[in-house]
């Protein structure tokens, strides 16, 4: 049997994994996509390791069911935390966000240099991405800052606000003067406030999203797989989340210009 | 059987009900408190009204086991949205947060004039307040305003930074010309950032704590009861959580200057 035609799972903590839906959205049309938002337990970033493990795979075992021929874990905590244990689970590849995107810091990088990863208090405090870039390149120095209110923030739709921008400083201030080459948006929520981080760090640093990055990252796996689709496939892609789809649409809608056809709900 | 020696079951979504915990214990020193806060699930503010139900009755069954003589919701969001189920499984008072803010606001406002709730999403979108306040007294004219920045910001010990600021002037700056007479606090977690609100709402408005007013409800219900301790309990508090004890632990110190002996887990 070939898995080709078979839709792709991708699920985050809430919302900030619509980033990701988009950038493969766009990067491969022809996909079928099933979304899963965990809005019920949002956010993951200030859970413990032990939650966030049983999050994700409760949430992947529920995506495999439904025959998806990929996933994509489109949230950084959860990568951080729980990669290994989903592949485990997984008879179908698993692509998360922190690999492809610390392949773009290093690219963005070639000469060496100074790499900022900005995420949650989870995905820094596991230095997932500092391990990762330690071992691609000898040549970096890397840095690493929570950033907890960047989520909230986006979720109200704040994403560029003076708050928005005075909790970037408070966050971001003090890596001004550090000669920063390259920053990492380490956090799929991240890139819907990439402009005010912008302003506060400057034009000079290379900004990385790991949501693109997961993107290309994705198309890669289903090439070497065998599993691209051939064809366009019908229908619209399905959205499911595990508390208030309403505020899901419109947040969608609003932050991303995606319009979900339906929203249904699923409790665990 | 006296019930009076009986310990105190206080629940929250996470740190908030900790004000209500620490007003407690400070009026009434003989008691013996059962915290609960469900980190692994908070915030509620921002999820549905099933959701919320379904997490307030798991946690009140949970509690109800270890046999507490009364149940104290200090979570606005679970008290305006959950109450009625919780009574309806209890078999031991329960006192909510927001009948007794009402009274306080009433007793503020005594000929009548405008009082603002802020609270979370939920909370303000239940209308619970509005409903209570407008039965109250009918010369009362009540507005209402969501916070939802302000639960993150307290939960990451920002109670006093420019960025807090901000975010109180994006939401209250517009009430500032409507001569307010009395503003509720109507959420566990606001009193820690009193000081800001008061600084953008000026001296002139009567901030009314929900919390301490949760406190002297409690009191009297139980008074009424005959459940009152007869002498001082020994032995710790009891906290328990869903998740990430550690970090509870650090934040109860740091926002309150509680000192937890211990805080244990207890996952659903």
């Amino acid at each position: 049997m070939n898995y080709s035609s078979s839709p792709i799972g991708i699920f985050d903590s809430g919302l900030g994994g619509l980033t990701v839906f988009k950038a493969v959205k766009d990067l491969l049309p022809c996909e079928k996509l099933i979304y899963f938002g965990d809005t019920a337990r949002v956010p993951y970033g200030t859970k413990s390791r032990n939650a966030v493990i049983s999050f994700s795979k409760e949430i992947s075992g529920y995506l495999l069911l439904k025959k998806v021929k990929m996933l994509i874990v489109a949230c950084n905590t959860a990568t951080s935390l729980a990669l290994p244990e989903i592949r485990r689970m997984s008879q179908v590849p698993v692509c998360g966000v922190i690999e492809p995107g610390v392949k773009a810091a290093i690219a963005a990088t070639p000469y060496g240099g100074k790499i900022l990863v900005i995420g949650t208090k989870a995905t820094i405090s596991s230095h997932a991405y500092a391990k990762a870039l330690a071992k691609a390149n000898k040549n970096i120095e890397v840095m690493e800052q929570s950033c907890p209110l960047f989520v909230p923030l986006v979720e109200e739709g704040w994403t560029d606000k003076a708050v928005t921008e005075e909790a970037a400083l408070e966050y971001l201030a003090p890596y001004r003067s550090k000669k920063i080459n390259t920053l990492i948006l380490g956090c799929t929520h991240y890139p819907l406030i990439e402009k005010v981080v912008r302003r506060v760090m400057g034009n000079e640093v290379h900004i990385v999203n790991s949501a693109m990055a997961a993107a290309y990252a994705s198309r890669q796996i289903l090439q070497e797989n065998n599993l691209l689709a051939k064809s366009f496939r019908k229908g619209p892609d399905r959205f499911i989340v595990s508390d208030a789809p309403e505020h899901f649409s419109k947040m969608a809608d609003m932050l991303l210009g995606l319009k979900p056809d339906k929203v249904t709900i699923k409790r665990f």
